[in-house]
């Protein structure tokens, strides 16, 4: 019997509740082993709830348990989410995780936590929600290069600018949709601000490269400041606009990550990715690109990778563990500039007159609208010198 | 020092030596190990090769050497690659295979070879190719209901079913320009009579449902018959035809395996796998629809998988062996017959006059085209009585 205790009883920790006790006949036949949640942690009120036997508020009760062999730490942001997980590995517990705030930022503590004590750190539900990568890429794209990843691993963006693109909304419109359907926080900063990309591109980036970056030290946009005139010319060019995190090697060593909004032609199997769902593409050396698309958030889904964790660790809980994959955290000065990497722009600009060579996309109410060689941001706005950029969007190519 | 032994020096064996020389770096800093590739075995003469030494062909010398702990088996054929398997796992090495035929009619046999000897049995390159999709499958799905596998799972019926329908070529152009870039055989019945595909369909079936059917006992169907008139009128219809293997498990307890080419609407993601490209969509109870996709077939991207295996297997190799899946040979009387699962069809007839009630698509040459309901073939078959029925292809809804 594995007696598990999930710490934070809300949106995701309830779906993980409910997903264990439903499956636990999935879990004793691919396992073995019967498994029985024996806490669930929440400082909120539970004194109705079905389940309130099982609901402390102490999260010492868990730690000083020895029962208790899987932590699944479902609270969010950086404290005490951080701090319990360090303990429960400390502890000798198996830590699983959704939490990417935590993982981008504490991830190199954890995880050497973890081989310390010889636990696992997993946080498969921390990038894409449902979609196994966290895995596959530890496990079958680990040897080899890994040349670019680029990812849609926001659902909520992805939802309001396939509405953009397809249903003619605006920014505001789609944002006012996207809360009507659940999909936006009240406050939906980390979502269209790039912010949740951007610690997923930093997750992604680490298990490629072994290091991860401080995600406030990754140059970010968000896509408040996609207009009509964008998708209008974007329609004429025949891509889609998407929020993209990017990781790639640069030929010197550093590693370049950024997160803003795309231009992806029809030729990128990211083209197609719409609505809520998420794509990551890995575009590797010897496997060539792979791409892997599932629903990128929801309580069950993201439960159902939060359990795939918790029974990989029940399957190697009486063999000894392996050697957890270890971070460094890097050193800001191996961050590539994003303005040294060449790359082709969408770039709109006020008056009537662009410099020569450029293809013209649109002429309307003053700015001129227009798309690059594969150039240096540097580069082009040298040669945009005393021009007002009022649009730069890059393609993902 | 892991010492490896590749059976095999064909096109993916030539492949996988020229990975492992090139990745062991990647290999060493991901495994703590240092490889080897100790010996080749092609019976073939390789004498004036620059790797001649290696190169052996007495398979014997393997099974004999203790040094030698992974097999590569890159043969391809049920025999003699099954008998050799078979001996290296009970020489207590762990074999490493792409080979889906004799995974397929064998696999129940090696996998509990595999679990009596302590070593592994892996094929992720026996399906999807480059994909990572058995390790993910045995992983991140294992414990979620899966409600359904649709498979684009050969890249050269997708690469002449895009031509054909994008292209506007006939099933013989199509077939001629894929021999001329090499994706066809000079015989290509196993990927166009969908052999191939009926293979990986049962081997993701197994891994689903923990039970291995016969192959020659799944109905299939290859794309020979696909017209120009089936084309056209998918066209119309806005609809793409794809090869597609299918597995499910039925509401009286059977598993429903078939391959046929199957009309695709948009809002599936497999409507935009083209060209070479596979993909696999694994719709789940828990995680809901998950798609892969990415290259299924070539020497590297193939040799890559192979690879991801090697290197799982040499992460585990001073641990105790994890107990492999291990499946049963089926019996077909728990296959459920294709003609009982209702499903919506596209039919063509010939004549002027088609039951009322259907809808008619096009009426040209004497035939007359209609989509249906969900119904059952039973049942359509019954309706259409008198009627001779020129083209049914099968919606993946």
């Amino acid at each position: 019997m594995v007696k598990i205790a999930v710490i934070g009883f809300g949106n995701i920790g309830g779906g993980l509740v409910e997903l264990v006790e439903r499956n636990k006949q999935f879990i004793k036949k691919d396992t073995g082993k019967e498994v029985e949640i024996k806490y669930i942690v929440d400082i909120r009120d539970f004194s109705g709830h079905p389940l309130k036997k099982k609901i402390i508020k102490d999260f010492n009760i868990v730690l000083n348990d020895p029962e208790v062999s899987v932590v699944a730490e479902m609270i969010g942001g950086s404290h005490p989410a951080f701090d319990f997980s360090l303990a429960a590995l400390k502890a000798g517990k198996h830590v699983i995780t959704s939490n990417k705030e935590v993982v981008a930022n504490f991830g190199e503590i954890l995880l050497q936590a973890a081989d310390d004590n010889n636990v696992s750190y997993l946080f498969e539900a921390s990038v894409g929600g449902a979609i196994p990568i966290i895995r596959p890429m530890r496990e079958s794209v680990s040897s080899d290069n890994i040349i670019f990843i680029s990812g849609i691993l926001n659902g909520t963006t992805n939802y309001m600018l396939t509405s953009m693109l397809k249903n003619g909304k605006t920014f505001d419109q789609s944002l006012a949709k996207a809360r009507e359907l659940g999909y936006a926080e009240a406050n939906p900063s980390a979502d269209v601000d790039g912010i949740d990309t951007c610690r997923k591109i930093c997750i992604l980036s680490a298990l490629s490269y072994g290091k991860i970056y401080n995600s406030e030290s990754v140059y970010t946009e968000g896509i408040r400041n996609i207009s009509k005139r964008d998708t209008n010319d974007a329609e004429k060019l025949g891509v889609v606009i998407k929020l993209i995190g990017r990781t790639e090697k640069t030929e010197d060593g550093k590693v370049f990550i950024m997160v803003s909004p795309r231009m992806i032609t029809e030729s990128s199997p990211l083209f197609h990715v719409n609505d809520v769902f998420n794509g990551i593409l890995i575009s590797c050396e010897a496997l060539g690109d792979l791409m892997f698309y599932g629903k990128g958030a929801g309580r069950i889904p993201t439960a159902g990778a939060v359990l795939a964790d918790i029974i990989e660790v029940i399957k190697h809980i009486d063999t000894k563990q392996l050697p957890p994959s270890k971070w460094e955290r890097a050193d800001d000065s191996t961050l590539a500039d994003y303005k040294s990497i060449p790359m082709v722009f969408y770039c709109r600009v006020k008056g009537d007159k662009i410099p020569d060579g450029l293809k013209e996309v649109s002429d309307e109410d003053g700015e001129i609208s227009f798309v690059t060689e594969r150039t240096t941001q540097e580069q082009l706005e040298k040669m945009l010198n005393g021009y007002e950029i009022t649009s730069l969007i890059r393609f993902d190519v």
